[in-house]
């Protein structure tokens, strides 16, 4: 298929990647030009703007949040360059507010919408078995199924509503921010009693909670090694911060992410926004001052 | 080896068994007499008293509580009746300020301690295949590693110190516990939006969080269906309240475990207790009144 | 003095008027006109448009939030309109980002600008008693002194950077609420146990707690009358989310913020907007199932 | 009256002079002696042992908490010694279930018992002002009423249940805390954006907040002096423990105390105990990291 990716950061790169290696034609286009350059030597067309890309069958945008979305999609014109029967493949993780805004919009455009966030870091992605989450009209969706098989290992159809993919990939972070939180704090209480976070998080993520959830994060936890991040502090807060939302929208309670939320704070307070979400284990000791205590 | 086993609930009948099986010599006890029989026509010998199952080379116990523990070890003379060089293990969850004062006590009379509290349902009890956390003197757990080796799929040393056994068990089922409200919570949020709790959960549970813990209650919540109960509500309300005391004990805020606490409550103050504790997704789903929205 | 006075809510209204009474030439405009007309009554001109009404030495605002003062004062073009030297009196209980962007905009104009949030409820400014929060530059504040001493019981200077009255009003506004859990929380412990909530709050509220804030929301807890609301329940939950954002501004963790945040969000769930915030006792008792078990 | 005396602390020693000076015979008696002769000053006969200043017609007691009450009115003898007919008054701050076990075995032995735990400080309880709350049999109240007013402003009758009166002083201890800590995020919050706590204290404690209360507390977080402690963080601690264990018992959920619960605790893990609990106020600019910033 004839495709536009814009947004080539870590994931984006590895999936437009993907789409050239399995026969796709790629135009792509990235705000600094620098990332653009792999691509092409692979084969990718470049685009000096968005809207350039746009005029294959489908445009894929991997972007960092809304702001970047708006930016892009919005601003720079990408939805009005769509040609009608086009489809918008939108993999970023965005608010519930956002997803149902531009529904709204390129149905009014008549450009088929597919919300698609994905699960999985760039070694994930590299290796085309990201789990994506899709929702929107069947029949778009069916149309990039092979674009999505290209670069996922499965493919989860949540329904016609796109902000439906959007609000499924928010609780999962939120189940992602909770499973470190509930490390951070099991493994302050085992430490405060003389047992090794390292022994005791061993012991759990080889049995009931062995799930790459758990196993890459108790690594973290275990060693307290916060750099470099795999996924920054400040991106966690922003996800929980989406969640939060969400539930504001729908008016569901959600006391674990106001716990989450004042966490994540706590560590920003400390200044340093380049350390992995995992830092919320230091809090936790900290709360406890386990380090002066000698625990 | 020739051993006592006292309290045979389904996990004790299912361990006793299974001492049987490896061809132990066990005397059983129970409060209830009628459950010795099955174990009975294994061959096991059975006491009318607690303290006449304790003149073997170790005492096993399985009991439900601090209550029961304090009532069968204590009260009824389980541990003057057993001779100084007798191993006793203490496999029941019990509070952390419970386990030093029963270490200092067998210390006394010069009876070697264990806690050795597990992980695992009844069946997999019964598949000997338990996870065995044991702390204790290094040379007494050596001298009953052929008893737990053939109750257990894998034995966890962790240290000297009794006490850190217990004190890992306990944060161990804080975050089962709270990998059931972040499900509640997170199937809530998109159960609000549209999307089903049961679909949610399948991703989730087939991919990062493709771990038996979160797999087991996700089909609990996905059905809601607390009956008959796994684990039930108030054994989940007092484990969450160990927790809470193990941190008093040793200064460690636990902010997961007081929204815990809560919710446990509540879910308690519906006045039903004969339900599994994944009855916490129905609070979080109450909470956003979402049965009387339709959701 | 010759003002401008935007805004004839119950509040502005009633402020307006002591403006009138104090002898001051008062120009009003309100985006219903129907509310001007007690005002004309009294001497006011009535402006058809809001720029039409800031042709005075200053212009005072009392609007119903964030989105009203931006549309209001920036695209309904009432800043552009002043001349410069004339000041800006902003009563609205507004975010501290606006405020702080606010600033920068009249700053930018050469308007003198003040923010001036108030505590009192309707009656409490009919009888000209507000207590007036004031930050912004001393001459604007000192030349504004005669408006503001005709509307106000005090006036509390706060500083320079106008934000600062804006977060002491949010944060006053967030202890109101929390003063507001508190006796919800506490009653429905209390009548649990056999104590009625007015028996407990008259204690309370004649002893320690002898104070408006708590006197008044102690008579509606009590009766558990939460209609005609006094503060109605979104806009409870609206200042609370101010503090939230305020403390994601300048990253600090109010961990009591995200628990009235929840509870506000579980009245909210319950469909009736047109509530008193109190209604947050009914969320407390309601947890502990109080009406069911005839508490 | 002919009355005994037990526990001369600051307020039970203020107490015990009240009635002295009221006309009343006293017997006093305290754990360490020396605290006695300031009484027998005053004209108090001295008792060698609790059980031995029983033989009034009422036997007053004012001791530290559950475990001090066990001790001197179970363990050493006092309910035993005191004749059917007695009137035991416990002002004590117990828990609502050493309350129910106290009014049990008092009526099985055929004395009268009232609980009337107080509000106020050492200061209050010379001036004989203290607050009061009284629940018992009606005669029986009826009966001490003459030595209640000469230790108390005011008298306020909740019920023949006894251990109303606990959970009334329980409850109204949560609100205490609950106000520290409110005033300590507002606090915070204002500090991190510009505003000096002790300004923002002053408004609030003038206007909304003008209650004994907040005004006292409001000053030591103001001028962050923490000691000497006027009600020592462990005290606190334990109270809202209360709280929760009165929460508990009834099955009511209180978010507030969860949250308290746990920055009482990251207090406590500081290590120095011998702090008022309005130190609260450090836990939550700690958080915030506001001293590191120079707020």
């Amino acid at each position: 298929m004839k495709v536009g990716f814009l947004g080539l950061g870590a994931m984006g790169a590895a999936m437009a990647t993907n789409l050239l290696k399995a026969g796709h034609e790629v135009t792509v286009w990235n705000r600094s030009p620098a990332a653009t350059q792999p691509l092409a030597a692979l084969g990718a067309a470049v685009a000096p703007t968005p809207a350039e890309a746009t005029h294959g069958d489908a445009v894929l945008s991997m972007l960092a949040n809304d702001d970047a979305v708006r930016g892009v999609i919005l601003d720079d014109g990408v939805l009005g360059a769509m040609a009608p029967g086009t489809v918008h493949v939108n993999h970023a993780t965005v608010s519930v507010a956002l997803a149902k805004e531009l529904a709204r919009m390129h149905a009014a455009r008549g450009v088929d919408y597919v919300a698609a966030p994905v699960f999985g870091r760039p070694d994930v992605a590299a290796a085309g078995k990201l789990n994506i989450l899709a929702a929107g009209e069947m029949h778009a969706i069916e149309r990039v199924r092979p674009l999505l098989d290209a670069m996922g290992g499965r493919v989860w159809p949540l329904g016609e509503a796109p902000e439906r993919a959007n609000v499924a990939k928010i609780a999962g972070n939120f189940m992602l921010a909770a499973a470190i939180e509930s490390m951070a704090e099991a493994s302050a209480l085992v430490r405060a009693h003389g047992v090794g976070a390292a022994d005791f998080l061993d012991v759990m993520t080889t049995t009931l909670f062995a799930a790459p959830a758990y196993q890459g994060y108790a690594k973290l936890i275990a060693t307290q090694r916060f750099k470099p991040a795999g996924f920054a502090l400040p991106l966690g807060y922003k996800d929980v911060g989406l969640a939060l939302r969400a539930g504001e929208a729908a008016r569901v309670p959600l006391p674990f992410a106001g716990v989450l939320r004042d966490s994540l704070l706590e560590a920003l307070a400390d200044g340093d926004e380049d350390v992995d979400w995992s830092v919320l284990s230091q809090v936790a000791a900290r709360r406890a001052r386990l380090d002066e205590r000698g625990c």
